[in-house]
């Protein structure tokens, strides 16, 4: 997907929210159990209610790999599915990748080939060699970890130079030269929103990917007041607060009313 | 596997190899292609040729999910053979992987009991809560990034704080807090080993992954020099070198010769 794709979807949308698809088995509602596999059937259901409010789906990894080939048959169907039913979507690999620039190829080929992701979560640790490979996929993105959203986020990523600039803000300083905003997003988490501001200032024009409003307590409110640019420039995230807010037999219908909430919040935001 | 059992294996066969499997589909022998499973054959007899002369595994995901489900049934396969026909071996899953602690335990579940790996490399930039889940799986282990072999090493890992302290060191100082010696490792790449004397200086006592001799250009006994301890401490790897050294009807034979010169130069080294 081209960035002028992404930023008409949230335009027609009025919508800048991301479903996390962290379909955790053990979490799904029970009469699904049923299906020869329920975690698809858990997905489909899933998408077909939330898709009109939504710009973007990002399964996390993890939970598709957890359960082994299996899982990975679930994810592989995901993919198809909203690619063959809602192609305007983008599709997010919550994958966290990165090693050496001979390695990094290969999982660029396992996302962008075998699978037809639009982009995937990438860490930056390794540094150059191991993001660029992903970059050489034309419409496909790196989404380049930067300040994430959990407690571990203390322990290196505010770590100070000489100069007084963070590890985050070197990350994306860096970073920034390896590819454009029509091919490099950044992850932010939405815990740190005050945090925004700083980071805008390195760069105005990239898409943030902002996990971290709901569970884990960020404020969709001020994500937009510090985070917003002139093309919207966000994708906000909300993974258990939309499709385990319920874990019965309206558990679609439930996340779709969660994700439309969310989606009315954004265009009061897009519209302000 | 515990501490004491890698030590012994390590006296046993007087190696610390590892081999690599970085099986690339794309370049694994052309008489292999007419098998079922073409990649699991390459690994099998690669495996039985050089697991005389090596004490760990270690198959880099990013080859396996390139082909997607089918390369991970070769994957999957190939831990099972391990585990059955050569129990004593140390299998590392070079995965790279790391997430908030709610996905870094789903992460651990994949590796440590879907499959039956025997540790994980892990990579630090989300700090703490993304390396624990690993930790809490009796006799399993993880292998945190520190110094990495490639050339985007210096972008980030070299960084000094206020206190001339390098971001190598602080993960090094940090995350060793986080376990111990009995269930952490740390990489540490062969093209960096007269920095070994630095890290011995702050992890006196743990392993470390020591990729990067051979193809990459390091050198075994530099290594060994600065980065070996009483208990070796050291696990060195070797993937294109060993693995497609040939690529005829021979190259498993092949292959387990140049095991043996390495496990010969590294008993030459046990024993200085």
């Amino acid at each position: 997907m081209t960035y002028k794709e992404l930023v008409e979807n949230i335009k027609q949308k009025q919508s800048f929210l991301c479903v996390g698809l962290d379909s955790d088995i053990e979490k799904i509602p029970n009469h699904l159990k049923t299906f020869d596999d329920p975690v698809f059937e858990f997905n489909k259901q899933i998408i077909d209610n939330t898709a009109k409010y939504t710009v973007a789906y990002k399964p996390n990894l993890a939970f598709y790999e957890s359960t082994g080939i299996s899982g990975l048959i679930s994810l592989d169907k995901t993919v198809k599915y909203l690619k063959t039913n809602y192609p305007d979507i983008f599709i997010i690999a919550d994958a966290k990748r990165g090693d050496i620039g001979n390695t990094s190829k290969m999982y660029a080929k396992a996302f962008f080939e075998n699978q037809d992701f639009d982009s995937v979560t990438v860490a930056p640790y390794m540094g150059e060699d191991s993001v660029t490979p992903f970059l050489s996929y034309e419409n496909k993105w790196v989404i380049l970890l930067a300040l994430t959203s959990n407690q571990g986020s203390f322990d290196f990523q505010f770590i100070e130079d000489k100069t007084d600039r963070r590890l985050f803000e070197t990350v994306l300083e860096k970073s920034a030269k390896w590819g454009t905003k029509e091919n490099m997003m950044y992850v932010v988490g939405a815990t740190k929103a005050e945090m925004l501001t700083d980071i805008r200032k390195i760069i105005p024009e990239h898409f943030l990917l902002v996990p971290g409003v709901g569970a884990q307590g960020g404020s969709l409110e001020e994500v937009a007041k510090y985070g917003m640019n002139k093309d919207c420039g966000l994708l906000v995230n909300s993974s258990r607060g939309i499709i385990f807010a319920d874990n019965t037999e309206n558990f679609a219908k439930i996340a779709g009313e969660k994700a439309k909430e969310l989606q009315e919040q954004m265009e009061n935001l897009l519209k302000a």
